[in-house]
């Protein structure tokens, strides 16, 4: 056992969100660090919707595609036992882009590893405290615009992104929708997490409610899904309302594209529309970090954890993201 | 004639751009200003594809729609005849939103007339130094955020605003590219006008034009027409890249909405979209022309007017602006 490592293998490019036919668990030797590299025993995986953009062979994508034939890339937690970089000593926790197998193989100099405080809860390391938080953080701020007293709208908000965009635009002053499916997510948006109010996709129509939750218009809508939804959100803006594009998980998996039919309200209403991508201020994590971290340990935000036991069960958790099957952070324990 | 006053009446909203069903030509008794009213001369017609939404019956438009029955709206340069406004005294030069008339009744509280310096020629006050100015300017710097050194793409580089938004671009030490209809628009482009280069978008594949013209990518869209356009563009912009959205003329008489089908490349590509309507900032009209104006007295940007004579032939010349048939600001010249 310790000498071989466990991977899903990318064989295929998968036909929308039919991953079983596509990747399949493999078995190496245990791979060996070379020359400024670690290798990480990995203990937790973050299942992120984005990494489906990996395994989509589209050159006009935000990340090139994976060759075939390639590890999985996806976010790890783990602790160091190998290092052939002098920034890194056996022991040491990390968090970094490392890939779905029971050991990572990483080079440091790439940027993607970054060494961690323990934490009560060191899953937060992928929720409040990791790329999930500053995604959600940089886009109200930044790319959302938000002001207190405005309302902010937010899609997939029982997802990790979602959820805690949801609470952050709540710290930051702001009346709070979410949108979730099914009656369950929305009851915990509304209980647990306090948001002013929530909006059942799957058995209520979003235009309607947003008519009249919102009368005078939504100032920021972040957006985690695109798709039709879109269309019930564009003509519910208010005037000068910014659209903060974090995610288009409706439309990864689709061979068809197609942009939002009220795309002209952009005009009308003078929305700005702005794109996104995480890790180009991942840099900037630990300064998100110092803004974030004490509404963490005040209680005042948090996370729900969908947690699946074993590497073997890793496909099955990812596919759940594509089907609203999860709640907050998904993750894959590998070992403790 | 002195004793009556012909207009254009909106008679029903028209269908595409049959403005001859829809709008006609009336007549009337003079109309006497009431209370802090003036009545101006109407000495020349600017046409405005703008306008256009005025004459749909769309709620959710930038602009309500014009009742069936009244005068059709538009920019107005004329003299004051007959004033019971204290700003406003016989004789005064101004600019305001009047009516498609011999004669137009304006309320200044309103906001929307201005006193004009007399300039060598008047018909820059609808041209560098009016709206489409103010409407180029802002539009790039401030939605555009064009930077020295950046590709900026201009489309409907003919038009009045796109014109002014290439010359402008110059001006801030971009690099620039037009999009025009026919080899007679590019070469003035290219020529008097001294743009970079011109993609005659009637002959010529925009798309396959852009990537060889721009390989690193349009820092900037400033876009007067969306449709179908904007799927040629929006694969070409660099990353980070800012689309301007000043005018949809390509959809404003199409019964039938839809967004770009590359929509998805706003994430890809981590674009800003922005919608702007240029009304909003007009009250910093001459602020802009104090950057403007030297520009025009050292003759380094200019216009092309296109002229009509005679009020009864403003409709013709309006339906110029959808079918590409203008260059340049479009005029009609109604008394001297």
């Amino acid at each position: 056992m310790a000498e071989t490592n466990r991977y899903w293998r990318l064989d295929a490019y998968p036909q929308g969100t039919d991953f079983p036919s596509a990747v399949r668990l493999a078995e190496e030797p245990l791979p060996e660090p070379g020359d400024r590299e670690v290798r990480v025993r990995n203990l937790w995986l973050s299942l992120d919707a984005g990494t489906r953009m990996w395994m989509t062979p589209r050159e006009d994508s935000y990340m090139p595609p994976t060759p075939l034939g390639s590890k999985v890339i996806g976010f790890v937690l783990g602790r160091v036992e190998a290092s052939r970089h002098p920034g890194f000593r056996e022991g040491d926790l990390v968090r970094a882009y490392g890939q779905w197998a029971d050991h990572s193989l990483l080079r440091p100099d790439l940027g993607d590893v970054w060494t961690l405080d323990p934490i009560a809860d060191m899953r937060q390391h992928f929720a409040v405290l990791g790329p999930n938080g500053w995604t959600a953080y940089v886009g109200l701020a930044e790319y959302g615009g938000v002001r207190p007293g405005e309302t902010v709208l937010v899609s997939a908000a029982a997802g990790a992104t979602g959820l805690l965009a949801a609470q952050f635009a709540r710290m930051m002053g702001c009346r709070v929708i979410g949108i979730a499916g099914g009656a369950a997510k929305c009851a915990l948006l509304t209980g647990r997490y306090a948001l002013d109010a929530a909006i059942d996709y799957k058995g209520e129509d979003v235009a309607a409610r947003l008519r009249a939750l919102a009368p005078a218009g939504i100032g920021c809508y972040f957006d985690c899904v695109g798709g039709p939804m879109l269309d019930a959100v564009l003509p519910n803006m208010a005037m000068n309302g910014r659209v903060a594009i974090c995610g288009l998980i409706a439309t990864y998996d689709k061979a068809e594209r197609s942009g939002p039919a009220a795309f002209d309200l952009v005009l009308m209403k003078r929305l700005t529309i702005a794109g996104f991508f995480s890790p180009d201020f991942y840099f900037r994590g630990e300064e998100i970090n110092r803004l974030t971290r004490p509404w963490l340990e005040a209680g005042r935000v948090g996370m729900e954890f969908d947690v699946t036991n074993g590497l073997e069960n890793a496909l099955h958790a990812y596919g759940k993201l594509f089907s609203g099957g999860n709640v907050g952070k998904t993750m894959v324990r590998l070992a403790d």
